[in-house]
């Protein structure tokens, strides 16, 4: 039997309460201790306490201050689910204080925090894993498994978005928990939230392993979609009502790549829309379209002979072959998906082992600082601009990457200039 | 019974010769008498002149040098389907020869081309009708309708793409027609071919109508596909063998409008892809999305409820009430869909009315002139350019818009700053 990590968790707004329940709990069983439980609203932290001895486990102690569990010499890992404000603040002092750091996703505010964040991890020598659950989810890892046996042939395209009509959300929520989101609305227009796409194609890109980031530039549409549903669905009694917006309804970003790639990145929250990722990667001999949900090989297919390329929708499942080793054997179907499962598994594993993460603190860097860069490329009209390498030239030969299930990135002989 | 339009033909490439076969032939009983057929290499002027005779007609006036045509008194118009070097040069001659231009589509060389177009109608007072076929495509006409009627809301986004693999083409090609277009993938990185996606949203966006482009930025991909698809289906002894092509495979383009919009373009010839040209319009009530054929309406799907967007896969036919006039009691099913027949009825009624026409020089101008806009920007690392206004001012309101069955343009009370 596996030692359990002994974890506290910071932060039980939406995302926090969401993993209690659907990961954290379920995995008591096998693999975790949940000793402490902290919030800056200390009855959310009662909450969670409540709910992890009702599962029969022992009660957890219970802050509002973050800085009491870092004493805790019970406490192994941070786990850290709060708003995005403070993210950083949390990891920088739980490395500080020799706690293995496990971080929410979220955009940054500036660049110097990204490198406050890589500074920490070097400087200490404490892990921090950024905990991009998308990176684990099945149409990524698959992805992921044809760009590594060669399916696709030589990557030189991705795009991702998030696609997701927030819009109801922020109205219901405003005074409650997501209302620091929207006031990111209300001061910014940048990719606010740019990590569920760009992890997984950062990581099939070999970004910070190989290749990196070269040069950003962003777009933003004007902002219309917020405040007409406001106008119409909250009326003049909503606190948002008579509010103009500062962010775009679609931010459209561009990477280049010293491989050579381009990466297309759509920020899309406040307009009518279905739930999409928009997950496509291109290479010289197929590609993944997540928009139908289909796998183009070369040569299946005749334009002339088909007609059409509908005869190819959500033909992604017909590959068994190429499945992640990871999703092969079906994974529990907790919430989204089981990619939560899957990427606090990685997490728990690194922690048991003290090892380095599958995604580390200069892919965190990486990811999040999009939302810095995009804000101020927008500001100056679409300008690109310089993409930092958190790595400082690391990513041309790693030696710190970690070979178990989890792995994303190449290693081995597979590891370096490949893709180039 | 209408007066036909004797039109005169010059290039019988490719393109030349569907129209020849499939619309102006058929055309010859009610609208159009084909008075003249010319390319540079007369044979195939010859050929045409032939079919035409066949299909009972007169035989036309047969030479290799266009100037010839535009001498004849019987010549009232002039298609000109030629490589895409000499458009402009066909169409200004044209013009200034008094003869009604109608110009295929393609990108330009330069800017400069571009100001000339415009010149020569302003000076001549001749008319010339860009055919863009697309901006009359049954999907393309759905959606120009629904946002005239106020379905979509306002419109803040757009995005296309020529998502087209010509590498079989260029292969086979290469030393025989479509050699020229080849030849820019060996000697220049751009948008080489924005018109097909461009258009419609040009005319949904109200360009050069009350709208116009600020700024374009362009970014390419590395150049991986062609090389790699001539290296080995080509082998050693073709041609293109060992060529290090100059076209990146993926070019994205992101143009900026003076209304708040975004406008994404895509060019995609030279991967594994299936045809599809990605129209999406964006709006604060709704969308439409050509990657999976669907419409989807605020308030008419629940994330949470439907579990996922699939339900929504091709519903685009579901909406009759939407369907464009020139779409509703269906259109002859020859090549490309109806659209090439809906283009050349508007451009032979505008010729038989001596009217403006639907897609003028000012819309030929911007469209063509983004290859020449993205190869800048491409080579400046995405540097932002501005987009020249070929109107010099006339967008803020036209005045010569003409109203028809086949106006793409908003008119009248509908004419203005309408949806900024």
């Amino acid at each position: 039997m596996k030692k359990k990590v002994r974890l506290a968790v910071a932060g039980f707004g939406e995302r926090g309460n969401c993993v209690l329940d659907d990961v954290l709990i379920p995995m008591q069983q096998d693999e975790v201790e949940i000793v402490a439980v902290c919030d800056i609203r200390v009855e959310r932290a009662q909450a969670a306490a409540d709910k992890v001895e009702k599962s029969g486990a022992p009660r957890p102690f219970v802050t509002a201050d973050y800085r009491e569990i870092l004493k805790m010499d019970t406490v192994e890992a941070v786990y850290i689910a709060t708003d995005w404000e403070v993210h950083t603040e949390i990891a920088i002092a739980a490395m500080k204080a020799g706690k293995y750091a496990g971080m929410e996703v979220g955009g940054t505010y500036s660049v110097a925090e990204c490198y406050d964040l890589v500074k920490a991890y070097e400087e200490t020598g404490t892990e921090c894993m950024f905990l991009e659950n998308c990176c684990y989810g099945q149409r990524e890892l698959r992805a992921l498994n044809m760009v590594r046996k060669g399916v696709l042939g030589k990557i030189v395209h991705c795009s991702g978005a998030y696609g997701h009509d927030l819009r109801k959300s922020f109205l219901e929520a405003h005074g409650k928990d997501r209302a620091y989101r929207v006031k990111n609305y209300m001061t910014r227009n940048c990719e606010n939230y740019p990590t569920h796409e760009l992890g997984p194609i950062a990581k099939l890109l070999d970004i910070n392993n190989g290749n990196k980031f070269l040069t950003l530039s962003s777009f933003s549409s004007s902002a219309k979609g917020l405040k007409e549903y406001v106008t119409e669905e909250g009326g003049p009694e909503h606190p948002l009502y008579g509010v103009d917006f500062t962010q775009g309804d679609i931010v459209t970003t561009v990477l280049t790549c010293s491989g050579g790639q381009t990466v297309i990145l759509t920020l899309d929250t406040t307009l009518p829309r279905y739930y999409c990722r928009g997950f496509t990667v291109r290479g010289t001999r197929g590609g993944c379209f997540e928009e139908n949900a289909s796998i183009f090989l070369d040569k299946t297919y005749d334009d002339k002979v088909e007609g059409n390329w509908k005869t190819q929708w959500g033909n992604e499942t017909n590959y068994p072959e190429y499945e992640h080793p990871l999703w092969k054997d079906g994974v529990a179907d907790d919430m989204h998906g089981g990619i939560d499962h899957l990427v606090f598994a990685a997490f728990l594993e690194a922690v048991r082992t003290n090892s380095h993460p599958p995604i580390d603190v200069y892919d965190a860097a990486t990811y999040m600082c999009v939302t810095a860069l995009s804000e101020q490329s927008i500001a100056m009209g679409g300008a690109p601009v310089a993409f930092p390498d958190f790595t400082n030239g690391k990513f041309v030969c790693r030696t710190d990457i970690v070979e178990n299930e989890y792995t994303l990135d190449r290693v081995g002989a597979d590891r370096g200039l490949h893709i180039v």
